[in-house]
């Protein structure tokens, strides 16, 4: 794979979301590669900011609690930026069908407030936004490429898609560089754990570490496809790269593996385990998109972005990582 | 054509934006068909509600001056309708890029209001919604089908468009009749003609009557689609059709004309007028999407939808509504 297209030292860069998984972890990248960095992040009960995941780096950067609304504070955060990695978000698509208007205001409302503000910025920020491949919902085939329908089965798909419209939008009205990434099953350490609101994966590394049996959902045979922390990470660095301005690209591996081979992966890495296969919650089950994989193929050519983590490595390096720390997440 | 599939004699609708241009049109409708009408409308001064527009009518019907977004209000009027015709919105292209977030609540929040309110009503009323072509963008070719790429190139577009996929999810998740039509440009007697914001034809049919002469912008070559306003209250009474649940159908009239075509006929329906061709304001250029024209063969296909009133007849009696009632809409 080929290095970032930037190299980040001594460049101001803003991290929006900041205290939760993926923010954080990117967070720490570009403390280690010099960055100036501030992360902004509302702490959100409903989202995943937590303390917990910038120990170690607190002195190294820079944290404000303000949310994206807040159009004065969020003013000069902007002006002061050359990048942006804009990883505020709510992600529960259950969430999102409970209180759609919340969703509306976190996914919407804020990812406006933070456009805005960058159109109006002394000078412009390049930014790259974390999108979803929630939109395109049930896929119509395999693997999904970026042409696929937008057709997203939940409040929160119907959000992202519009966050992701925003940010092409303002990318060519108001000449703002503009990467998108649509990012699948993200996980790794510090991923979210307490409860299955984000992704069930948590739960599993949760129950695992602390001796308990986990539960799939469904049969067991749905295909979905898992991005390591470290190689979401990459793909965002390299989004800043002028050759992405303007696209959104597909994250995903092309080797999915089904539910339940992934919970025989988790059990193997953990040295150990069990689980059950029960049938879905009802909630759950009518916002289900059934197999999904990603055909990251234009994220491949146009920045050579490969994922390099095999599951095996990073469910073992996640289970080690909840060992060590899982008192400050569970 | 064929009839509505449902005679609405005596069933409860409620016709939400009410007071506006195709809103209060096909409550004209609804009443002389002997349907109880309730119509409720925010009045929000960046939309086209206007009493001018149920003159002769308020007696005969029930108006409610109220926001979608005031959900105490809106329970008891969605519980007491069997269909809603759902046609409150904010429109202006150029409005949505200056205050996107007043788009945000007029377009987003609004409708997810009075959807959840649908949701948790004891008796579930069908729902047509009043899309928008703006959703598919620049076209990618012509004529625009409903599979067309939705690529909105104003907020205003991405808006409408999350708009019509919470009634699609609604639908689905819910169980709730619903049907979507992506009306083009919608034209006749009350129509907004204060200023462009909504629509350049509604100022040329205002200066042609005042006696003034008009503008062009762009080159005049551009193509466009227009549908009379009795011809879209059809295709709305048409939609409550079965065979329509769960579709989003395009109106529009496969013979398009060009900007200046269209000129041409309205001056001459006029019996005189002049015109000039100017350069794209600078704002408006950045939005607008170049040739369009629909491809309506699905609703004529399913409902059995066709436009009926010619280009020439629409304007004359355009031009004619406002040379008589002028006053109340300038």
């Amino acid at each position: 794979m080929t290095g970032p297209a930037v190299d980040f030292r001594a460049h101001r860069v803003l991290v929006t979301g900041g205290l939760g998984f993926i923010g954080s972890t990117l967070a720490r990248t570009l403390v280690d590669a010099g960055a100036d960095v501030t992360i902004v992040d509302s702490l959100a009960p409903e989202c995943g900011g937590n303390y917990a995941n910038v120990d170690g780096i607190e002195a190294a950067l820079t944290i404000v609690e303000a949310d994206l609304r807040d159009t004065s504070r969020l003013a000069a955060l902007v002006d002061g930026s050359e990048f942006i990695f804009n990883l505020a978000g709510h992600t529960s698509h259950i969430d999102s069908m409970n209180t759609p208007q919340l969703d509306l205001q976190l996914n919407c409302a804020a990812q406006l407030s933070l456009l805005e503000a960058c159109r109006h910025a002394r000078a412009t920020p390049a930014i790259v936004f974390a999108g979803t491949r929630q939109i395109y919902g049930r896929p119509r085939y395999l693997p999904v490429d970026e042409s696929h329908p937008i057709e997203p089965v939940d409040v929160n798909g119907i959000h992202k898609a519009a966050g992701e419209q925003y940010h092409l939008l303002y990318g060519s009205r108001y000449d703002i560089p503009v990467a998108v990434l649509r990012l699948t099953n993200t996980y790794g350490p510090r991923m979210y754990v307490r409860d299955a609101r984000q992704t069930f994966l948590g739960v599993w590394m949760r129950e695992l570490v602390q001796g308990r049996p986990f539960e799939i959902w469904g049969d067991g045979a749905q295909r979905r496809d898992f991005t390591y922390i470290d190689d979401a990470i990459a793909a965002l660095l390299l989004a800043v790269d002028p050759r992405a301005n303007g696209r959104a690209l597909n994250l995903g591996d092309e080797r999915p593996v089904t539910l339940k081979e992934l919970a025989d992966l988790a059990v193997a890495a953990n040295g150990g385990g069990s689980y059950s296969i029960v049938p879905f919650p009802e909630d759950r089950k009518r916002i289900d998109i059934g197999d999904y994989v990603a055909d990251p193929g234009a994220i491949r050519e146009l920045l050579g972005w490969n994922p390099t983590i095999a599951l095996e490595d990073g469910l073992a390096r996640t289970l080690a990582f909840y060992r060590e720390h899982g008192e400050r997440y569970w």
